[in-house]
Order: C-alpha cells, then structure tokens, then sequence
C-alpha cells in the first residue's frame, strides 16, 4: 500500500518538473531555434517560469508533506526512500536562500554575462571587473545563509557536485597537479606531433552528417534524439525520450565531432535514467562530475582511443579525401591525441587540461575566501598560466576574460570538469573488468554493449543516491585520481623506442 | 499619475501570458522539433503550463482588481479602458466554466484527436463516434455555464468569434450561398481550366527557397521571423518579435508557396500589434474571422493576383523550367485560379471553399440544437455535398472524417474561414482607395505600402475593441459580403467573350 502522503508528495514534484521542462525548452529554444527578436519577450517568459517553479517547490505544503514522511520507513535503496531523502535535502536548500536574494543572483549574472561578451571581445576586463565584484559579493551573502562550512567554497561547490568538499577536491587535484606537470614536460621535451592536417577546409554539412554516423552507432536514434548547431554546445532534455544535442560544427576544424561524441555523453546519460525517476527529483545525472565523467568517456575514452579510429577513420578519410587522403591512421590517431600547452580550456588536450581547472580552482578559492581582490585576477592568472603550462598570455581575451562562468555567476563549477575526468577511467576500469577486451568490439564499430553497461550500472540511477553513493556502486571505491593519471601516462606518454 | 491597482492588474496578467508564451512554445516545438519520444512528458509539462496559466488568470486578487477599477474612467480607445475592459470579458467568462469540466473538456478532445488519425486514415466513422458524442455532450455542459442565448450556437461561436450571433453569421451565409452556388455552375458551364502543370515533381528545398523569397518581399526578417517544415500548417508567436510560420512543402504540387503566404498573412498581423499592449491579453490579434481575413489577404488578393504574379511568375518559371518552361503568366494564373467543386475543404478554391465551411456551420448547428445525432453525420454531410457543390463523397476519409476540428471539440469555430473571406475584402477596398492602384506596386515586387497600411490601420490595434469595432473602425461599416461577391464575381465569373 501506498501512503497517501507519498502520492501528494509526488504529484507536487511532477507539476515543479513539469515547469523546470518547460523552462528547458525555453532555454533550448532560445539558443537554437529563437529568431533574436523574441529575446525581450523570452527573458520575461523564462523569468517567470522560473520562478513558478521555485515557488511551488518551497511551497509550505512540501515541507509538511516531507515533515509527515520518513525515509526510514522503506528500504533506503527504494524509490520512496531516495524520493523523500533527495526532496529533503533539495527543499532544506532551496528554503535557506531568501527568494529576493535568488532574484538578485540572476539579475547581476543576467547583467554580468551580457557585459562578457564585449569585454571578451574587447579584452576589456576593466569593464567586467564591476560585475564579478558584485557577482562575488552575492556570492557571500549566498554562502551566509548556509551553516558555517569547514571552508567557505565548500558551500559554492556543493551547488555543483552535491555533498563534495573542498578539501576532498583539493587532495585530488594536487596529486594531479604532482603527477601531470612533469609529464607534460615529458611530452614536450619528447617533440612535436604533426596535426597540422586537422586545420583545414571541412564542410559544415558532412562534418555533421559524419557525427551523426558516430553518434548514431552510439545509440542515438531520430525518435529520441536531435543534434541541432549552435554557438555555445550544451546537451539539455526537455523530458523523458527527448534527448537534445547540439554543436558548433566551424568550418575550419574536425573539433565538432568530438564535441559531438561529449554531449552525446551527456545525453545518453539522462536518455538512460531509469523510466520510474521521471517527473521527479530523481529523474537525471546525479552530478555535473559524474555527467562529465560520461561525456568525457564517449569522447575520450572511446572517440579518442585507436580502436575507435579503426573502424571510423576510412569512414572519416574517405568523407575527407582532400584533407586526409596521405594521412595514415596512426599518424590521425597521435594528431587527435597530441598533447600541447595552450591557452584555451575548451580547445586543450586531455592532460593540459586539468591544469586549466586547477588553475581556476585555485582562483576560485582565493576569490570567495577574500585573498584575492577581483580587479588582480588577471595577474593571478597569467602568472599561474606562466607556471603550471609555462604559457605566456598576450591579453585577456584568451586569458581571464575566456570562459563565461564567473560572468554568468558560477563559482564552484570548473572543478567538476576534471572530477569527471578521473571518475571517467575509474568507472572504465569497473566497465572493462567486466565486459573484457572493448577494443575489439569498437573496431567492429560496436559501442551496444558499452552503453547497456553503463546504463544498467550508472544511469538508471538517476538522483536516487548522493554522487559519492553513486560512484562507490559503480566503481567500488570513493573518487580516486590513480587510474586517471595511469591511463594519462600509458596512453600519452613518449614510449621508449 | 497611474492606479497602483492597474499597475498590479498588469503585473498578474502579465505573468498569464509569460505562462501562456511557455504553452506556445511547447506547442510549437512539439509540432515542428520535438523528437516523437518525447510525446508523454510533453502532455503533462502543456498540461501543467496551461493549468497554471488558467488558475493564475481566475485568481481571486484578479476580480478583486477588476471590482475596483472601472473602466469609463479612462478614455474608451485608451489602453487602460480597453485592458480593463477586455481583461473583464475575458475574466467573466473563464469564471463561468468550472475547472472539472475544462479538464474534462480537454481529456476529451485530447482522446478524439487520437482517435481522429486511424477514423480517418481507416475511413472509419464508428471509430470516431464515441468520441464526437462525448464532445457534444461536454459542449452541452459547457453551453449551461452560460446565460440563456438566443441560439446554442451563440455560446460556441462566441469562443472563437467574440460577440458574433449565429444570427448574423446566418445571413451573412445565406447570402454567400445564393451568390455562389449559381456562379459555381456558371464557372462549371464555361469549361474546364488546365490546371495539369501544378501538379509535379517540384523539388522541396527548392519550393522553400521561393516561399522565402516571396515573404521575404512581403516583411519577413530572419531577425524576427523563421519558417519551418511541418505536417499540418500554423503560425504561432511566442512573443513580441518572434513570430513562426510553417508549411507542408509537398513534393508533387505547388500549394505550399501559397500555404505560406497565408501563414505569412497570420503572422504579419501578430508582428504588427503595437508593443505597448504585448504581455497583456490585448497582445494579439482580435478575433480569428479577423485574422483569417489577414491570411486570405496575403494569399489570395495578394498571392493570386495578376500584379503578383507579373513580379514572381518569371522566378519560378527559372526555379522550375522543366514543369513551367512551357506555361505562360496568363495560364499559370487561371491555373492557381482555377474554381471546381471537389471533395477536400483545405485544397478548395476560393469559391467553392465558402460551401465546405456554410455546409459544416449548417451541421454544427443541428448537432448543438440535437436536430442531428452524431451518428447521422456522414449521410447529412454526403447529402449537403451533393446539395451545394454537385460532389458524390466516395467516403468518410474524404468526407466527414476530413477536418479534426469536431474531434478536437471546437465546435463553432469554423464559420470564422469565411467570415474572413469575407472581411478582408471589406479591408481591402479601404486599402484601395487610401492608396490608389496597388497593382502597379504589386508588380515592381513591392508590397510595404500595402503591409503599412494594414499594421497601421488594423493590426497595432490588437485585442483593444472588440471584433465588430475593430472591423467598423477599419472598414467603416459593418461585416458585410456584399464586396466579397463582387470580388468573386468579377475575378473569376466566365469573362463575356
């Protein structure tokens, strides 16, 4: 039998779920779809939409509803149990932080991030300086409606990747800090790679009817997919069986496909969520790691492993024969592998990287923790450019002023990048224990298996368990940075002769 | 100085339509992006909007503002009388429906319209029949919220006509039928039109690109506008600036270029409503006779004009050489033209068009007043075709079954086809005389004089008179289809040799 104050529970969610999708596609419409002019209209319609849904979640009748429940009351692995546990902790928060402050926080990142996009353009940090002072003054008036933390960030962080603290993080990236340096300079000293050939005329069109073969042999299908080009990719689902991908496909690079393999991660992810979840709080990835972790297998793991490149590089060459004709796989595989410091985050390799995060980690830190005024950020971070990746920034276009985080308001967030990187190759080793030798079913152009593993171990979780819980199912042990670093060195590192 | 209660009034009904904005959206994306996965988190997110959106407007604060605001202390063609005033209307009537059988209402024609697609495809009636009772039925509860009209027909027509009479409507009808059937059989009498070459393989991306051009030429910007693929035709704006067309572009005939203007004729009267009453319920066009008479201005007296087609005929003769090399600007206009009875209401002529929508106003009316049982449907419509246009109808499918709009419930909404057949003949002639011969305009490929004169006119006034006001204001009389049989008659009546 059902308590039928479960059943209220539930209804109550459903109709908060309803209006968060139909904020997503809002949201997804506006990227992709929207002609400019409706912006003004849009802004409105999200705004309140948004804040509907926030209203009817901390509506007064939840927390009665969750003050007459009691997890314990049923099996703690059990839908009712994680509904009411997962509810709770999401109300506690979500009634800690005073509606107006909430407001606040999006106007002044609204504002922020429409000053970003010239002040990049420009590289004018001048000009966005005022914003991110009033972004992080938010931010602690954010972080004081919490209990008082172990450290200030944790209460940034736990927006992102629920439950995480700070100095957890900090163990983790340091040993990739020790580990990951020295083998850059490794890499560096072992000489260049050529990928000069991945530069280059690619048509728009057959680039991406190239990603759909690869997302298509992934699991994609026309009933439960769209892949649609857009300026900034994001992968977003508007409801269950309604997985939405999108890419930037420049005409100058191969990059969108591999793009396209991450947010194809990213989707299958949330297409994999057990049908039960839906409509509820438990209904998608657990975490923005533990979702990176996904889209970093499937690009990564699988789109930049040599077995995947055998079975798709004549496919890829022949689309292509202008640009790769005379160039041999192997030659392609180290390309799309090399390792090189660089000034971007989104265009760097596997390795340099984390080192960009570590780098924004750091700042974070200092920022939230008041060691660090926002008008020296610049110099901050081109000094640490200078001695994590021995990188000189010429301005701050590609320098502070390249991400739009801090501008949209989301301090806390870059960590989860590289978590997703390590729990990636600790969730791969459960995977391959299991299913054996991958490689030979990539180079068959078999990629079933792989996602029905990844599916029935992670997936169909949902938000039913905390992002710690999740990954110690999975993997059988907490967040561990030792299989990431090895596989970095076995695949990357120079190999003796 | 303003009252703060019209300023909140403002306040709360703008939250209305951003919620009514986010159901157009859902709307609009199902219908044109949404993978077909997505279909049952789709239906309960547009449940969910669309309730919210209601109980917000019917919310007791909204009548206590109404009771203490008045509207005669504002100018009657100022915005604040025509908001409190149609805000009033609007409010008055939403009260009167109890919320049960809305949702009723709703379940109901959701389960019809999905019972529609095999009735149809199956020519099936006793499928369908079931489902059109319950309809019926629920429209008789819904007819009883009301205060005794003079005819039943009065509250159903009213939704989607407001303040129309079934009186008015039947006059206006009687004497569109005693003009027409007549000239039908003299149209029939003078032969047959070669009407062979529309009919084709006509390649889709390249009928799209000359819809384009040709709305382009009418007003369409991509700042403001898009134009997509769908199955069954719409226009739909969710919000100022934005503004959405579709068309079926059909691989073997050349409707979709006229489809399009139509839509485009719905979506220019949108854009043009003035900015200032956007997000109040006066922000759209007032009443869909109206807007119809907008989208038959641009397809047919536009869109099937000579001047038109001296422009555009030569471009689509260089898009289709092959199927129109051959065809002269004279033939190809008596083709587009061509007037002859046939079985399907959407692919008739201007003419006969007229007697598919008078046929189905007769039915509809002796279903609502139980002169006919459901179940007599077929043999009244077969009867009726035979009556007014001469047709034997070979089945349901292509008789009875043809339109979903009884499925769908909405009984009374289609005299509002020809009811704006009719008016936008009455605008036209207004158009005439302010700016003198429009041919010569039409014919340099120039239409913003005539698209100026209409935004001004009529479209900026949105919702702020009622129908007939606006018609009168615009017009200078009454609805009228004198003009629109002139206009018939003299365009396509056989010419004295």
């Amino acid at each position: 039998m059902t308590d039928p104050k479960l059943d209220r529970l539930k209804t109550l969610v459903g109709e908060v779920d309803d209006l968060r999708k139909a904020s997503t596609i809002l949201f997804w419409d506006q990227r992709v779809m929207m002609p400019p002019g409706g912006a003004q209209a849009r802004a409105e319609a999200s705004a309140t939409v948004g804040r509907l849904a926030h209203e009817k979640f901390v509506a007064p009748e939840i927390g009665e509803l969750l003050d007459g429940l009691n997890e314990a009351d049923y099996d703690y692995d059990s839908f009712e149990a994680s509904l009411i546990r997962v509810t709770r902790r999401d109300y506690e928060k979500a009634m800690r932080v005073p509606p107006e402050l909430t407001g606040e926080m999006r106007r002044s990142s609204a504002l922020a991030l429409s000053a970003w996009g010239p002040a990049k353009q420009n590289s004018d940090f001048q000009s966005l300086l005022p914003h991110l002072e009033r972004n992080l003054d938010l931010r602690h008036r954010y972080v004081e409606c919490f209990p008082k933390p172990d450290e200030t960030y944790d209460v940034l962080l736990d927006d992102y990747e629920p439950l995480m603290k700070t100095a957890e993080v900090r163990e983790i990236f340091d040993e990739l800090k020790r580990e990951l340096v020295p083998l850059i300079q490794e890499i560096g000293d072992a000489g260049e790679v050529d990928s000069s050939f991945l530069r280059g005329e690619f048509d728009r069109e057959q680039q991406r009817e190239f990603a759909l073969k690869v997302v298509r042999r992934f699991g994609y299908t026309d009933d439960e997919w769209r892949l649609d080009q857009t300026a900034h990719p994001f992968m977003t689902s508007p409801g269950e069986g309604d997985i939405r991908l999108t890419t930037n496909f420049r005409p100058n690079d191969l990059s969108s496909i591999f793009a396209s393999m991450h947010e194809f991660g990213h989707g299958v992810y949330e297409w994999g969520v057990d049908s039960s979840l839906h409509r509820t709080p438990l209904g998608s990835g657990v975490s923005l790691a533990v979702h990176e972790s996904q889209s970093r297998s499937w690009e990564n793991l699988v789109g930049r492993s040599r077995a995947f490149w055998r079975f798709f590089y004549p496919q890829l060459q022949q689309t292509f024969p202008a640009q790769l004709g005379s160039v041999d796989d192997e030659a392609f595989y180290r390309a799309v592998n090399k390792v090189h410091p660089s000034l971007i985050r989104i265009d760097a390799d596997e390795v340099t990287y984390n080192l960009h995060i570590i780098l924004r980690f750091e700042l974070e830190q200092e920022l939230i923790d008041s060691r660090l005024e926002p008008r020296d950020l610049p110099q901050a971070w081109n000094e640490r450019m200078d001695e994590y990746l021995g990188i000189d920034v010429p301005d701050d276009a590609r320098g502070v002023l390249q991400d739009m985080h801090w501008a949209g308001g989301s301090l806390g967030y870059f960590p989860t990048y590289s978590l997703g990187n390590v729990i990636s190759v600790q969730i791969w080793e459960r995977l391959q224990e299991d299913l054996g030798d991958i490689d030979e079913q990539m180079e068959r152009g078999e990629f079933g298996e792989i996602r029905e593993w990844l599916r029935t171990h992670l997936y169909v979780l949902g938000r039913k368990f905390t992002p710690q819980e999740t990954i110690e199912r999975v993997t059988g042990s907490r967040i561990d940075p030792g299989p990431y670093v090895r596989y970095l060195r076995e695949k990357l590192a120079p190999q003796p002769a």
